[in-house]
C-alpha cells in the first residue's frame, strides 16, 4: 500500500454550530460546507476546507454515538481521527487484515459517499485511522 | 485572518525509529525525511510526507519534554497538535492575543525553520494549535 492523501482530520466537537462559528470567526475558514446527519455512524458532520484538505467536525447524535464517549473524556472536544485516501477499499482492507490490524466493523459508506473503514487506534500508534476510497474524478 | 494550509499533523510517539517503520511498512509512506533533534522544544522530530501535507512525528527528548507528559497519559502515542500556516506570524499572534487566546510561550523557530507559536487547546476547542509562518518561495 502507498500512503495516500490526508483527506481530512476528524475533530470531535460538542456542537457543530459552535464549531462552525469558531472555524469561521477565529480561524478564518472561508469555505464551510453544509452540516448534515450521518445517522448510521451516529454523528452530525460538517466539512471545513483548508487550502490543501479538510477538517471534519463531528457532533454526537445520541448517547450511543462513538463521539459521545470521546466527549465524555474530552468535554471541549479534540482531535478524533485521521482519514487517508486509498484507490481501492477492498485491497486496503485486505492489507490491514493481513497485518493483523483490528478493523472496527464493516466497510461502509462514509461522509464523502465512498466506502470507508476504521482501524483500531491501539494497532495504529494511538491514532484512530479512517481509510477511505478516493472519490472518482 | 484567513485559514491557511494545514502544514502538518503532529503525532506524539514513544520512538521516532519505531514510528518511521510503522509509516513506511504499514502506511506505505515513500518520502520520510531525516529525523533531527529540536532541543529548544525538547523533541526529536521526523517529517513524513503525504501527497498533500506532512505528518510530524515527535519523540520526547528528556522528561521535561512537553511530549513526555502527553505520552504518560497516552503511552502508545497519538495525535498531538495541528499546524496551520499564516503569511505573517506577528499579525497572527496579534490576532489570537486580541481574541484573548492563551499563547504558550514566545514565538520561536519551528521545525521548518520559520517562526511558530502554539495556542492553548482549552481556548481552541480542545485542539493544541501551532501557527507557523509559511516558508518563503
Amino acid at each position: 500500500m502507498e500512503l495516500g492523501r490526508l483527506n481530512h482530520v476528524g475533530i470531535a466537537v460538542p456542537s457543530v454550530d459552535g464549531a462552525i462559528a469558531f472555524w469561521r470567526d477565529i480561524m478564518g475558514a472561508t469555505c464551510i460546507h453544509e452540516a448534515f446527519d450521518l445517522r448510521e455512524q451516529g454523528v452530525r458532520v460538517c466539512f471545513v476546507d483548508t487550502p490543501n484538505g479538510q477538517i471534519e467536525l463531528l457532533e454526537p447524535l445520541g448517547d450511543a454515538s462513538p463521539i459521545a464517549s470521546f466527549l465524555a473524556r474530552n468535554p471541549r472536544g479534540g482531535q478524533h481521527h485521521l482519514c487517508f485516501e486509498v484507490p481501492d477499499i477492498t485491497e486496503a482492507r485486505d492489507w490491514f487484515e493481513m497485518l493483523g490490524k483490528r478493523i472496527l466493523g464493516p466497510t461502509r459508506v462514509g461522509a464523502h459517499g465512498t466506502p470507508v473503514f476504521f482501524v483500531h487506534p491501539a494497532d495504529m500508534q494511538g491514532v484512530l485511522t479512517e481509510i477511505m476510497e478516493s472519490p472518482r474524478g
